[in-house]
């Protein structure tokens, strides 16, 4: 928060801001002035696509500088600033294969860019946009010769849209950033014990029964497909079976193992329900559920789930029972096997390949599936050297309110993958952040999404050997903060959660700065603070905050400074500033704390953060005086380093970890 | 801004807060609690609008609280909270003699809105939803009984979506805003010198020739009269003649008095074209235009316009000369009342009324027309003793960039209306706000919009005895914040222009501390300060900057509280704190300026401001000494108070009148 400084901002259009960092970079002498006369000239593209992507292009670039384009009205025919060429092939939807590449170089007489295909036209077009800036004399983009292309051809996200639906517009809208960030993969987790939010028209009960009245309508499904196409994103449902399929059989209960009834599960976690693997009829349904699907899916991939088949329904079947004994299986993995083999024979018979989550992994699958690591990095290396195509999403979970620092440091080559041949290394086709949403609403999804996703983005997309993360910090908020104007709610929507938890505008300062040093608790603790369902309603101050305290990291930052070098005052007083505000919070939010239920919650929050802060200030004026703590002052203040495990309010101080490193440092003397 | 510090920010959900003000409230007992339970029942309404607005409605409650509500799910069959019932009336479009009031009563055990008419519905249930905030054990909505009624029936907003094409969601989310502000008319101005916005398929060389490709298909047009009435809310289109037609003409100059070509107007201005008055084939083409137009508008009133003819094309034009020869006119004015009777004859035999700037009174005109004052409000009361009726607009231009203390004050029955019997006041059906756009783009015309808009909204729905301003703010900034969840953008567009302005992100904050103590130039001085274009970027700090400085407010109240009594320590420290702030800001901002051309103009500003914060400052402590100045202090310092009056910036420093009287009072000693 600028309230209590930060680091020095990145600046808008200079090529060291780029994100994801382009594989090879050249600046050049000059720039190229864009005024109202600027316009883009597409030359012979074969794909439709490319000329939609020059409008939209013509309309960011509108929006972002304000400027007034001209040549709407076939005025100002001056030579066209942004020439595009590109291969002539045919129009195509993109799959794995599809080359992205671009070449984009700016001068002060123009620009042009040109690319073997149109995916690489729209990434390049991307990569423009983000060269554009305000200058001395007016906007321009500076000169600069770039060659780009990706590190890994798959570079998805999988969004979970059955746990909490997401409409349209919310889909839409990220993947604009998805486009922006240079990702072509949007996983849309379609079904899953709490909800299906597809419509299918051979089995209407399966949305009706199954979703509370919020699915996807095909018409839906299409539009969303072709905004994605449009943007060079493919769209892989997932359809997650046989576990993780209570809302399947909310309307198809004839499809369990165990006989229903059974409802929309409210809860989260792991639940029994599952197909029954035994019998032809359910196989018979799912031909017929994926062939539909097949057909409304444009895709070469299907996504079968896999995961989590936590084998009591089966344990529990007599008919599985008599199944394992018929076909010589001593584990549900190997009857999940056979499963697997079933659904992958329908999906070739539909035109489809199989993805699925590494727990599919088996000798009898074909070979042109693709295996979703998410237990570990393991499996990823051990499908490459069978053969196997895999995607790394270890590593990659949004949803566990990692900083970014953590996702960014994941390769899906380092690790056990390490030691591949080029020709397995080959078979690692990429990976997919995963966003999860349990604690996720459409309210907040953008603000859990943005700017983490950047840093899987990035490591994606550009070579190897950009691993700078706090480079990429600096350039991530700089990103961040164009996404505005596609109209991301990151941002924007701090305010509104802000006042509606205080019930005032503007909302008390203290709990925005209270707002800006916590985070969410980690992983899947929050399920652990309180009960949650999918009624449970995310209007917190957990769900406000950011995934990230920037606010924390800078602190850390500036208490490293300060033990590195204690007797500098600046730097003292860099930390004090900011644990002397701290201190002050927790007076200044006890009035509101009263009046709102919301806000009475925090209560315990803001007085640990006052504690923690009065002592990290005592403990900052022993270290800046050389001196060492009396071993009665660390035993009477080391209780507030301790957090509570199962705070009600499912936040944690940032800030903490720091503090800590102060006060040891005092009690250890210098 | 909260930086600086601000009045007590007005609590959410309170009786107190209402906006606008209910004829009649007395608060009750106990509170409704709000839970997932919450569920509203319709009893027979016969308009399907009701049904509608309680799905709505439904919706919002669930983004204004974050709650998720079970009803969906068919679960938790409680009791409704809320019962609806209405007479069971037809369905209809709503005309300005629809009964809109409404009765609400809340209590512990439920709430119950009821009205005569499906309108009263929807006022009833905006009342509702400003009622709902968080309190110390969960959502609630305060007991409370109402009885309320508009005082005027015709609550207009007219936007100019000719000089600056709006594009359809920006007008829908704007019909959003009027509806929660209780509006009940968009004054829809379609066509003008530079765009006609609305396709006409008797004629499409209209639209194709007069927008640059920015107008409303019919279809769209369909639709936001649709969106609108569902608001309770009429569409008024204007098709603003004879005057005002350039663009008309650019595709049908035969229509024009003087011969073409025309082309679509640029500037902004009084231009000189002008249908030709005096042609049968002219009044055959209004008829059928007029009459396609009066199938696709199903309002009762068409609005023709008719201002700022300034007679030079007649003037000019041999066949106006021998017109008014042959009918014995001797000025234009009886050339266009002429006119004005046939173009009425015409609206007529379609099934419409007439609207028509204060220009059009006449005489001849029929009883039954409409006439706007923009220019006075003798109009008004004038046509209102003639038996015409009769709307304001006089005081209510928000695009004159004024404070809405302003608008607040203005009563279309006061002054020379005061004095009319209750039959003639009667014919005063109330007012517009008018939004030109000149100098307001889809991205800033929100904030223009609001929250000033709401100045009027109140004036007109209120009784007559809503008159206090301070509190008019004070509930008008929660109100403002609200609107978050409607999806306007007044609010959260201002961080991305000041990022785009300096070309990093956050901005520095003395940027959004100079933005929050200025305000855009007032009525239409900004075209006098440069040159102004339908092409010219409307994407500078004046256009970032909100209309009205409610930091320059606050100080201006500290300022009156100091000079009252300048011995209170408290008081001068307010005082004190702002201006020492204000003084620094130019220092902070200097990096800035030379590297972003869009910051370089307001160079001169922040200098000014400066020079004024420092001569406040000495004021101040002359002031709090109780001495007296020098003459020569106020000779050396009284320049600061000469606001340049074409400022490059078009800004001027809202804070000014306050340091004004600060150094009078220094002067001239105590």
């Amino acid at each position: 928060m600028a309230l209590l400084g930060a680091a020095a901002p990145a600046a808008f259009g200079q090529v060291d801001e780029l994100l994801p960092r382009p594989a090879e970079v050249e600046s050049l002498d000059g720039e190229l002035v864009i005024d109202g006369a600027f316009r883009v000239e597409v030359e012979a593209c074969g794909d439709a696509r490319v000329g939609r992507a020059a409008e939209r292009f013509v309309g960011r670039l509108a929006r972002q500088t304000g400027l007034v384009f001209f040549t709407s009205a076939g005025e100002h025919p001056a030579p066209p600033a942004l020439r595009v060429r590109c291969g002539a092939g045919a129009p195509h939807a993109p799959t794995w294969r599809t080359d992205e590449s671009y070449r984009l170089e700016i001068g002060r007489d123009g620009a042009i860019l040109s690319a073997p295909a149109a995916d690489g036209v729209l990434r390049g077009l991307e990569t423009f946009l983000q060269l554009v800036a305000p200058g001395p004399k007016g906007f321009r983009a500076p000169g600069v010769r770039i060659a780009d292309r990706p590190r890994f051809p798959w570079r998805g996200l999988l969004l979970d849209c059955a746990r909490h639906f997401m409409p349209q517009e919310i889909i839409e809208r990220n993947l604009d950033g998805m486009a922006a960030a240079k990702l072509n993969v949007l996983h849309w987790h379609l079904t899953d014990d709490q909800g299906f939010r597809v419509e299918s028209r051979t089995f209407p009960r399966l949305h009706q029964m199954g979703s509370d009245g919020l699915f996807y309508t095909q018409e839906q499904v299409r539009q969303v497909i072709a905004y994605a196409r449009d943007r060079g994103i493919r769209v892989v449902p997932e359809f997650d079976m046989p576990g993780h399929t209570t809302a399947w059989l909310a309307g198809h209960p004839e499809l369990a193992a165990l006989p229903g009834p059974y409802s929309i599960e409210r809860k989260w976690g792991i639940f029994d329900p599952t197909l029954d693997p035994t019998r032809d009829d359910v196989y018979h349904f799912l031909d017929r559920f994926l062939g539909e699907m097949a057909r409304l899916f444009p895709d070469e991939y299907i996504h079968i789930g896999g995961d989590e088949v936590n084998g009591k329904a089966w344990n529990a079947s007599p008919r599985v029972a008599a199944f394992k004994q018929e076909h010589g299986f001593s584990t549900n993995e190997q009857v999940q096997a056979y499963f697997n083999g079933q659904v992958a024979r329908i999906l070739t018979r539909h035109g489809k390949k199989m993805v699925g989550w590494d727990e599919i992994l088996h000798a009898d699958l074909p070979k042109d599936i693709v295996i979703q690591s998410w237990r570990g990095q393991a499996p990823l290396a051990k499908g490459a050297r069978e053969g196997r195509m895999g995607l790394l999403s270890f590593g990659y979970y949004l949803d566990h309110v990692s900083p970014a620092a953590a996702h960014y440091a994941v390769d899906p080559l380092a690790k056990e993958a390490a030691a591949l041949t080029p020709e397995e290394a080959a078979r690692v086709l990429g990976g997919e952040a995963c966003m999860w949403s349990e604690y996720v609403s459409p309210e907040t999804v953008d603000s859990r999404l943005w700017p983490r996703l950047l840093a899987v983005a990035e490591r994606l997309w550009s070579p190897a050997d950009v691993t700078d993360v706090d480079d990429y910090y600096r350039r991530a908020e700089s990103f961040s903060a164009r996404l505005d104007f596609l109209g991301l709610q990151h941002r924007s929507g701090l305010s509104p959660m802000l006042e509606r938890l205080a019930g005032t505008s503007p909302p008390p300062p203290a709990l925005r700065e209270l707002a800006a040093v916590v985070e969410p608790v980690k992983q899947y603790v929050r399920g652990k603070t309180s009960p949650h369902t999918s009624r449970t309603p995310l209007n917190r101050l957990v769900d406000a905050a950011r995934p990230e305290s920037l606010e924390a990291r800078d602190f850390r930052k500036a208490v490293d400074a300060f033990l590195a070098d204690p007797s500098r005052a600046a730097r003292r007083e860099e930390v004090r500033r900011r644990l002397d505000r701290w201190r002050r919070l927790d007076a200044e939010l006890q009035p509101w704390t009263a009046r709102s239920f919301l806000l009475a919650e925090i209560a315990p929050l803001s007085r640990a953060l006052a504690d923690l802060a009065t002592a990290g200030l005592e403990a900052l004026e022993i270290v800046a005086s050389r001196g060492k703590a009396d071993p009665a002052w660390w035993e009477f203040r080391r209780g507030v380093l301790d957090a509570p495990k199962r705070p009600a309010h499912a936040l944690e101080i940032a800030a903490l970890p720091a503090v800590r490193r102060l006060m040891e440092a005092a009690r250890d003397g210098s």
